[in-house]
């Protein structure tokens, strides 16, 4: 028998109520962008990311800490919010030394979904922080739960391929019976030479580019350890871990 | 502006509600083994299936209509119930001029939460009637939801193949902004020319063969066209259309 944690891929929020958390590590996945955003933010220096489910709290929550209040919702900044998602922003400048409160459409939802459903070790995942988090997994030895936060429940690309590349580089170290981890995997093996190629079929991509000319953004989020720092979960804060 | 209709993918029962069926055609994919079976009895001469959610009313409805009354619960037999849900058990001599009343984990169960969504124009889809489903499509010009049942609310390889396979034969008559469908027809146009052998990575091939020994079925049921038959729901019936 084999004595590897298990290694399990969920491809929405609607789907993650299928997977024990409780005794497993989650990793939450929104790669365009909140979770790209905040290992760059804490790559440049920000002391830590709250990240909250709202609009109201953000802002709330920002004067209270003396933070900066961010943001997005559907792909742009939050009204009430004086800055937006994008990774770009929090150059060393203007981030270092700060508390970034962030609240987006889809990834900062599913991190509080993952809260309500048990989860005790959480952890956030993007390209620029791939090699961090994998080296996480595998000296944690503990279950894992990859988990998307597609769009809205919908399914997305990008943060499937990410799960993919996640497993492409740690599927020894666990028992994976999974679909959605397969499927994935063989995603991002397929594609991994050309992402950013690639990523122009994916409905973010209309959205992101064609919409708001977020090109630079979509470049950084498909960009391998560019920001290679663990945001940790403790205390309702994303510490540098 | 594009005048051709829409068409998305269910990848769960979970997500179905993400979607629009009012206007639709639904077509409820469940192809490790029920909609193989549908199509399989249908083309070997049943009058009609009458999909059934529950065991103890395709019991009591078997008796009512003088049907077989077949069906599975987690892959095998279900208690009660003389016949399984194996396509190759629904030979002519066995199957022909009688009234099929079917009951299975994923499938049927699906077909009934598409119908209490609001869908007035389901048929089902598996490999072996691939051609007259992606023809019916076509010709209707309606918008399409293509549904897969997965196994207990997860996403499975095997329906998304088949989701990936029609889109791959209809894509120009339809508008697609969805990435499940652009990610199942890669993975179709990937495989397609070696699904049965692909087919031994998945979750479904380890309970069906390892456990049960049905590779037989698994063979049938990843044959495209094999049993070319066009099950439309109709008044709590699938017939032949």
């Amino acid at each position: 028998m084999s004595e590897k944690p298990t290694l399990f891929t969920s491809l929405s929020p609607a789907l993650l109520h299928l997977y024990d958390l409780t005794d497993a590590v989650v990793v939450i996945i929104d790669v365009f962008r909140a979770t790209s955003t905040i290992a760059s933010a804490l790559y440049n220096g920000a002391q830590y990311v709250i990240p909250v489910d709202a609009v109201p709290a953000a802002i709330e929550i920002g004067k209270k800490v003396n933070g900066i209040a961010a943001g997005e919702r559907d792909g742009k900044l939050a009204e009430g919010l004086s800055h937006g998602n994008s990774p770009l922003e929090y150059t060393p400048d203007f981030i270092g030394g700060k508390i970034l409160v962030l609240t987006t459409t889809n990834g900062t939802k599913l991190l509080h979904m993952a809260l309500a459903n048990g989860a005790g070790d959480i952890v956030t995942g993007s390209f620029p922080n791939l090699s961090v988090v994998c080296n996480y997994l595998i000296h944690k030895k503990k279950n894992v739960v990859l988990a998307c936060a597609g769009w809205k429940d919908r399914f997305n690309m990008e943060d499937t391929l990410f799960a993919g590349a996640v497993i492409h580089r740690v599927k020894e170290h666990f028992t994976i019976h999974c679909d959605s981890s397969f499927m994935a995997e063989g995603l991002y093996a397929q594609h991994k030479g050309h992402l950013l190629e690639f990523s122009k079929n994916f409905t973010h991509y209309h959205r992101l580019v064609n919409r708001f000319g977020y090109i630079d953004d979509i470049e950084f989020c498909l960009t391998e350890d560019i920001a290679n720092v663990l945001p940790l979960y403790q205390d309702e804060k994303l510490i540098k871990g």
